[in-house]
């Protein structure tokens, strides 16, 4: 780059207030302003971004717990007193590395700010090829978790035409991506979600053969007997804890069990107790957790597989995009009150 | 066979009272005395045995359980007012079955009986072709117990040289196996049992690297920290409960865990509560229950790969042999108190 004046300019951000323990509040994510260089230094080799859509994900509030082995070891905790860390929909503004030119496209990890300097490590980013399909997207049915819910279903489920599939949390940024990929499989679906808006959405939108309320269910094995006499060949586990509980005494004989999140546990200071484990071993269970980040090498094949059902219409996809930087945290924090009717992100810019 | 005179002679039988709810107690088992006509009738297909050892084996408080359709699956639960089924090692007397003549022994599914009549469906019965190693140790090393050690250790954990292993109940029928396959591989192993002598036997006999009392330990996730700083890779599951959730907490990344069985949950009316399933996301782990029933296709290569380590004296086993048939009740009671010492079974006859 040639030397120019440089260009400073205003950079919002989230900072991480400090460990969270129970429910995150609004306090605990505070929006600052900053400045910001637009011009990468030179013999750096990294890329400046303006950030357009950022992701909020479940995922998240792990990084705001107590940084400890366990956690850390699926998702690095936030630094206090730092941005956010997330995945977003960046465009280039100036880049010291060789594959990165100013104004491509490209999705991953950025911090929860107007602009950031990223560095790139394997599978960190992803440039972005297809813009005939909503940008957003990049942040869900097209990234991260597009195929977490891919890798999930097909690599850990094992899926195979005909078996009974139920899905939690099913009409979140995963489920409802998982649901239509089982019916594309020829497989039966239920999902159960938190309102009757969502149950619909289910039902009517995304396809599943059936979707309940499991607010509105007093017992949640009752619930499932209800909707898989014959018992669940492949659960998609999201939420844990009671729901995890119930599935078990219905999973058929070699069930697969996915173990993709367990949002119900991440705002709890103790966990919830799971007492049907003996059915893994009655049953032959295989429960599997898995991290979307051992995939990644699959992504290009993923686009392949699920681009044509997008265009085709065959792949439908619901966001719910709050606008402007400042909603970031509402939007983050609603997700752990199942306030989002689908894949929640925020608007920063639109280009 | 010619018709000569009937043969019929005394059988005595250990007769089942009735389902069980907590610990199982001797008037739960009630030996009884029939008789039996030790000729095979013209047309049947069936073979008549005498049965010389029977083996006592933890899965079997399962099987005395109410019936119901998840325990059920892995195993029929016991009929009241007829004999316990089990497993045994017995000679045949009379046989309307092409396959079996008199004399031959055999292992697999009888009744608690002197003598048994059994029909034989594919994998229950298995011929003994080898007896220069002790009969006995078809009711374990070679029958159903070394089975399940082989299947769940190479088949079902993937073990690698070098990985940390941890089993449960570690002296047990299963357990002492999966110690000495898993230092054949290479890999560094530590047990948990119930007793001083047992913790010795493991260390001293079976050549586990390192062992525990479990009953010694105030924290068994701390216990577990001692002997594995840097984690556990694979855990062969054989208690359940409180040791898997410290487990839990203590497995590596990419972890395996077996579940072989659960026996601190099989007399208890309600199962314990597992706390720790988050890790089984953030470690990504994988949690498989197995039965051996499914591996005994691979039975003779089982048998390939573990006489010649018998006959080397590379892998050791410890029988805890009580005598008589009127034994058998306790010695099947005592094993859900951790009273025996090695695989538990009892003669009925040595020839």
């Amino acid at each position: 780059m040639a030397n120019t004046e440089p260009a400073t300019v205003t950079n919002k951000q989230i900072i991480f207030s400090g460990y969270v323990s129970g429910f995150p509040k609004e306090s605990d994510l505070k929006v600052t302003t900053t400045t910001i260089d637009l011009r990468i230094p030179e013999r750096s080799t990294s890329v400046l971004v303006k950030n357009l859509y950022l992701s909020c994900d479940p995922y998240m509030r792990i990084s705001m717990g107590k940084p400890e082995p366990l956690s850390s070891s699926l998702v690095p905790p936030f630094n206090t007193g730092e941005p956010i860390i997330g995945l977003g929909v960046s465009k280039v503004i100036d880049s010291g590395h060789p594959d990165y030119k100013k104004g491509d496209l490209l999705w991953g990890v950025v911090g929860w700010e107007e602009y950031s300097v990223i560095t790139l490590f394997p599978y960190s980013h992803f440039k972005i090829h297809h813009t005939d399909v909503p940008l957003s997207y990049y942040t869900g049915l097209l990234g991260m978790p597009g195929m977490t819910a891919y890798a999930g279903f097909y690599e850990i489920c094992s899926p195979k035409r005909g078996e009974t599939v139920f899905v939690s949390a099913a009409s979140g940024a995963v489920g409802q991506l998982v649901g239509q990929f089982a019916k594309l499989m020829g497989c039966y679906v239920v999902g159960s979600a938190g309102s009757k808006e969502k149950v619909d959405l289910l039902k009517t939108k995304f396809g599943f053969d059936d979707a309940f309320n499991y607010k509105e269910e007093n017992d949640l094995n009752i619930a499932l007997k209800r909707y898989f006499p014959e018992g669940i060949d492949i659960y998609f586990e999201n939420v844990g804890g009671k729901m995890l509980d119930a599935v078990l005494i219905n999973m058929k004989l070699n069930g697969r069990i996915a173990v993709c999140g367990m949002i119900s546990q991440y705002n709890l200071v103790e966990p919830e107790g799971v007492h049907n484990l003996t059915t893994i071993l009655y049953k032959r269970i295989k429960v599997q957790g898995f991290a979307v980040s051992d995939f990644y090498d699959k992504y290009s094949k993923f686009l392949d597989f699920v681009l044509p059902y997008i265009r085709q219409g065959k792949i439908t996809y619901v966001e719910d995009i709050a606008e402007g930087f400042e909603s970031g945290p509402s939007a983050l924090l609603g997700l752990f009150h199942g306030k989002n009717v689908g894949k929640q992100l925020f608007v920063v810019a639109r280009e």
